[in-house]
C-alpha cells in the first residue's frame, strides 16, 4: 500500500469570540460538521489544546449544531479562553490532542497512598496553574492530598510550590504584619479593624484579602462598600510606600495563582482539609510579603473547625509549615459559635465596622472586642512593645480616632467608593418562635440566608442580627432582619428562612462553652 | 420597616433549546441581564436547579453576554439537558439554588476515612443516578472510595447500589452464561468468538457490551461493523428468546446507570480503583441477568493489572462480591503484555474475529487460542461437560462452523449493518529501526494511535499490526500500518507515532515473562 501522506497539516480553523461565561473553565466551540476535525473524536477525553502562535491553552470541548454559534470553519472560545488566548477573531487556530497532564500520574500515586516529593508538586502545581487540569482532575487531587493523607512535610513541599509558581511582593523591612482567618463566621470583618489599628501604630501592614467564593461576604466585597479594592500591582506597592498600609482585593496582583484555581474547586465541594487550608493561607500571605502573621482559627459547633483537638492539630500544622519558611507565625484559636457582628452581607458588615471606627453607643461589642485582641497581638510583634500591653495600645488607637482617621487615608488613597450601596428595599424579620434564650445560631445557615438574599453580588443584600447567643427572647420578637434588593432573591432567602431559621431557643444552660486560646 | 412581600414567584423564564452537546453534563444558559435572576448569583455553587411541571434537573450555570444565544427572558438548555426535561421551547421555567447533594456528607466521611454503610452508598449512588452530582462530585467519591480505601463489605453495598438504582434483565433460566474482561488490551475481542461458540453448544448468552470511552473499540463498537447493535430492551427479550443469544450494546437497556456516569468521569481520569472496577462490571453483569460468569483478568507491563499479586487481590475481592449474590462466578488471569490479535480499531478488528470465524489459514492464532480457552471455561458452567473438556468442544464448535452459523443467525436477527464501513485510505506504515525481536508493545500507546487515527468514531480507523512479541524482524521491515479517514486525524496518529511507536526491538531474552493462571 502506498504511503499517503497528508497535506493538510496547515488547515486551520478562524478563531471565533462566544460571549458565554464558563466560570473559570475554558471552553472551545466546535462544530458538529467541523471542516477539519471530527468534533466527536475528541469529546471522551473532554479537553483540547487550542494552539496558535506558538501558544497552547487546554479547554473543554462542546460539540455545537448551530451555525450561529460557531461555522464549520470556525473554533468558538468562552469569555476567558478567548481573553486569554489574546488573539483577534479571525485569526486562524489549530486543535490538537489533549492528553492527561504528566503530573496525573503523582496524584494517581497519591491516590495510592504514596508519599510525593517537592518535584511532585511543583509538576502538580505547575500544570494547575497552566490550567492543564479539569475540575474533575483538580478535585481528584484535593480529594487524595485531603485530610491526613499529606504529612507536614508535604503540606510544606505544597505550600512551597504554591508560592513560587506565583507573583511575590517584596517590601524589603523586617517587620511585615499580616493577618488571616480560616473563614466559615459570617459576619468577621476583623480585618478592616486591626489593619487600621496597627498602621497607626506605624506597622507596615499591606493586607491583601479575597472575594467571597461561596460565602455571603469576603473582606474585599465588604470594603468595596467604602473603596476601590481592585489595585494593580504598581498602584499596591505605591500606595503601601506611602501610607504603609492597604486594605485591597488579592486577586489581581497574582499571588499563588493556584490557590485561586483550586478554591474555586473546593470551596463549591466543601471539602476543606487542613493540609489544603494551610497550604492555601499560608502561601497567599507569604506571596504577599509577610514576615510576622497572626492566624485566627475560629471553633464551634458549625464553624470550619468543630473541635478543640482539631484547631491544635491545625495550629502545630501552620507553626510547623510557618518555621520552614522562618515567618514569625503565632496562632489564636477563637469562639466561633455565632457570627460575629450584627451585619451579614457587605453593606451591613460595613455599616458594623464604621460604627466601631467611629466608637458608636450601638456599635457591635463582640466585633470591637475580637478586632482589639487580634490588634493587640500583633502590635506585640513589634519588639518595643511590652508582653500584655498590646491591647490596651490598640484600644488607645481605636478609642482616640487614630483607627478611623487611617481608615479615611486608606479609602482616600485607593479611592473612594463612587457608588452609594444602599440596603436592600425587600425585607422580612424573622420572629422568636417562644419565650426563652438564643442557645445557638448557625453560621452555615445564616451565611446561606445572606447568600440566597444575594450576598455579595448585591451588596445591600444580607441578615441583620437582633440577637445573638445568651440572649432572652420573647415570642414574637424579631431575631434578624433579611434584606434582599431582587424580588427573585427574596424569594429565594424567604423560602430558605423557612426551612430552617438558624436559630434554636431554649435554655440557658444549653448554651454551647466556647473554647478560646488567645 | 415594613414587610414588603414578593408578588414574583410565579415569575418564568422562557425556555429555549441551546444546539450545544455539553457531553454528559446539563448546562443552562442565563442573560447576564437575566429578567428575573441575578445570574451571576449563581455562579460560585455553579449549579442550579431548573424546574417547570414538578420536575427538577441540575445544570452547571453559563452566564451568557450574547441575546442571540439567549434572550434576559429565557433560559436555555443544552441538548442532553434540553431532552431530558422533555418539555416544548417556551415552556416557562423557574430556577432555584441548588445545594450540595445530600449524600455528598456520606462522601466528606469517607475522605475522612470512615467506613460507610449500605444506606450511605444507596444515597450516593442515587445521587449521582439522578445527575445531582457535578463531575467534580463524582471525582471526589471516586477518589475517596479509590484503592484500599474500601472494603470488600463496602464494594458490595457498592455493588449492590449499582444494581437496584437500574433495571434487570430476567431471564428464568438457571443457567445464564456471561463473559467480562476488566480491559485495557487493544484488540481483544474474545466476546464476539467466545458467544456463538458457547452459543452454539445451547447455553443462554445474552451478551450486552459497551462503546469504547477512552478505548480506540469496544465490543459494541466493532459488532456495529456487522450488524445493528442499537436494541431497546424488548427487541433484546424477543432476540434472546428466540435465539438464546444475542451481542448487543447495554447502553440501551439502562442497565447499572450510575456507572455509565461514573466511567465517563473515571475513564478520563485513568483512576482505575480495584474497588470500583468490581462494582463497575459486577453490577452490569447482574443487572443483564447472569448466573454464571467468567471474568478475564489481562496481567502486564502495560495493562491495568500490572503485577501478579495485584491480579489475585483483584481475583480474591471478584470472588467475595460475586458470593454474596450467589452468582457462580469464575476469574481467569490471561496474558496482557500486549494487543490480541492484528488489528485496533472496529473494521479491522471484526476482520480478525470473522477470519477466526470462517477458520482462515491467517486467521490471528492468539484471538483463536483466548476465545477457546474463555469458551471452553464457559462450556464447563454446563454440568455435563466435564472438567477439562470445554476447549476441545469449544474448538469442535469452532472448526465445524457451527460458531459462524451462530454469528450469521445473531447479525439476521438484530439486522445486518447496511452501511459498508472500509477500512481507512489513509495510511502510514512504521518500520522496525534496526535488527532484533519485538520484546515489548505498548498497549496504552498502540491505543492511542488507533484512537488519534480516529477509532472508534471512524470505524475504518485503527492499526494493523504485523509483528507481535518474539517476532524477529529486519531493519525497515514493517511492524505495523495506520488507518485513518480524515486528514486531520492522520496527522495527529502520525505525530504520535513519531513520538513513540510503542515497539520495543531488543534481545530474545528481554522478552517479559507471561502470568497466565487458567
Amino acid at each position: 500500500m502506498r504511503q499517503v501522506s497528508s497535506k493538510n497539516t496547515n488547515e486551520r480553523l478562524k478563531l471565533r469570540r462566544v460571549k458565554i461565561d464558563t466560570y473559570r473553565e475554558n471552553v472551545a466551540y466546535l462544530h458538529r460538521e467541523c471542516a477539519i476535525y471530527r468534533a466527536e473524536g475528541f469529546q471522551a477525553l473532554s479537553k483540547v489544546n487550542i494552539c496558535a502562535n506558538g501558544q497552547r491553552i487546554l479547554a473543554v470541548l462542546n460539540v455545537v449544531d448551530d451555525k450561529k454559534l460557531v461555522l464549520p470553519n470556525e473554533v468558538g472560545l468562552s469569555e476567558e479562553a478567548f481573553a486569554k488566548l489574546d488573539l483577534a477573531e479571525g485569526q486562524l487556530i489549530s486543535i490538537e490532542h489533549a492528553e492527561l497532564a504528566e503530573s496525573m500520574n503523582a496524584v494517581r500515586r497519591k491516590i495510592a497512598g504514596e508519599r510525593l516529593t517537592q518535584k511532585d508538586f511543583e509538576h502538580i502545581i505547575d500544570d494547575i496553574t497552566e490550567r492543564r487540569y479539569s475540575k474533575a482532575e483538580i478535585s481528584a487531587f484535593l480529594v487524595a492530598s485531603g485530610q491526613s493523607s499529606m504529612d507536614r512535610d508535604e503540606v510544606y513541599y505544597l505550600t512551597r510550590a504554591m508560592l513560587e509558581v506565583g507573583k511575590q511582593l517584596q517590601w524589603n523591612e523586617s517587620l511585615v504584619a499580616d493577618k488571616h482567618c480560616i473563614g466559615g463566621i459570617p459576619g468577621n470583618r476583623t480585618s478592616m479593624l486591626v489593619v487600621p489599628i496597627v498602621a497607626a501604630h506605624g506597622m507596615l501592614i499591606p493586607k491583601t484579602s479575597s472575594r467571597a467564593i461561596t460565602s455571603p461576604a469576603g473582606t474585599a466585597d465588604t470594603m468595596e462598600v467604602l473603596a476601590n479594592v481592585e489595585l494593580d500591582i504598581k498602584k499596591l506597592h505605591d500606595i503601601v510606600r506611602k501610607h504603609r498600609v492597604c486594605l485591597a482585593w488579592g486577586g489581581r496582583a497574582k499571588l499563588s495563582p493556584a490557590d485561586d484555581i483550586m478554591i474555586a474547586v473546593e470551596r463549591p465541594l466543601a471539602i476543606d482539609s487542613l493540609g489544603q487550608m494551610v497550604a492555601s493561607i499560608l502561601s497567599k500571605k507569604l506571596s504577599a510579603g509577610a514576615t510576622h502573621l497572626l492566624i485566627d482559627i475560629p471553633v464551634g459547633p458549625t464553624a470550619k473547625v468543630r473541635h478543640m483537638r482539631q484547631a491544635q492539630q491545625l495550629r502545630k500544622l501552620f507553626e510547623f509549615v510557618g518555621d520552614q519558611f522562618r515567618i514569625h507565625l503565632e496562632v489564636v484559636i477563637t469562639d466561633g459559635r455565632q457570627p460575629i457582628g450584627s451585619g451579614i452581607g457587605p453593606v451591613l458588615e460595613a455599616r458594623d465596622v464604621m460604627q466601631v471606627l467611629l466608637n458608636a453607643p450601638n456599635a457591635p461589642d463582640d466585633l470591637r472586642q475580637k478586632s482589639l485582641h487580634l490588634a493587640g497581638r500583633i502590635l506585640e510583634f513589634d519588639p518595643d512593645v511590652r508582653g500584655g500591653k498590646g491591647y490596651a495600645i490598640a484600644r488607645d488607637i481605636l478609642d482616640s480616632g487614630r483607627a478611623l482617621d487611617v481608615m479615611n487615608n486608606i479609602i482616600g488613597a485607593q479611592g473612594a467608593q463612587h457608588q452609594n450601596f444602599e440596603l436592600g428595599k425587600l425585607t422580612h424579620e424573622e420572629v422568636a418562635p417562644e419565650d426563652g434564650t438564643v442557645i445557638q445560631i448557625d453560621n452555615l445557615q445564616m451565611a446561606r440566608i445572606a447568600r440566597y438574599a444575594g450576598a455579595p453580588m448585591d451588596k445591600g443584600a444580607g441578615v441583620d442580627l437582633f440577637k445573638k447567643l445568651g440572649d432572652n427572647v420573647t415570642q414574637g420578637e424579631p431575631l434578624y432582619r433579611i434584606h434582599a434588593v431582587y424580588p427573585a432573591d427574596f424569594d429565594f432567602a424567604l423560602e430558605l428562612c423557612q426551612r430552617g431559621s438558624g436559630y434554636t431557643i431554649g435554655k440557658r444552660e444549653d448554651i454551647p462553652k466556647a473554647f478560646v486560646e488567645f
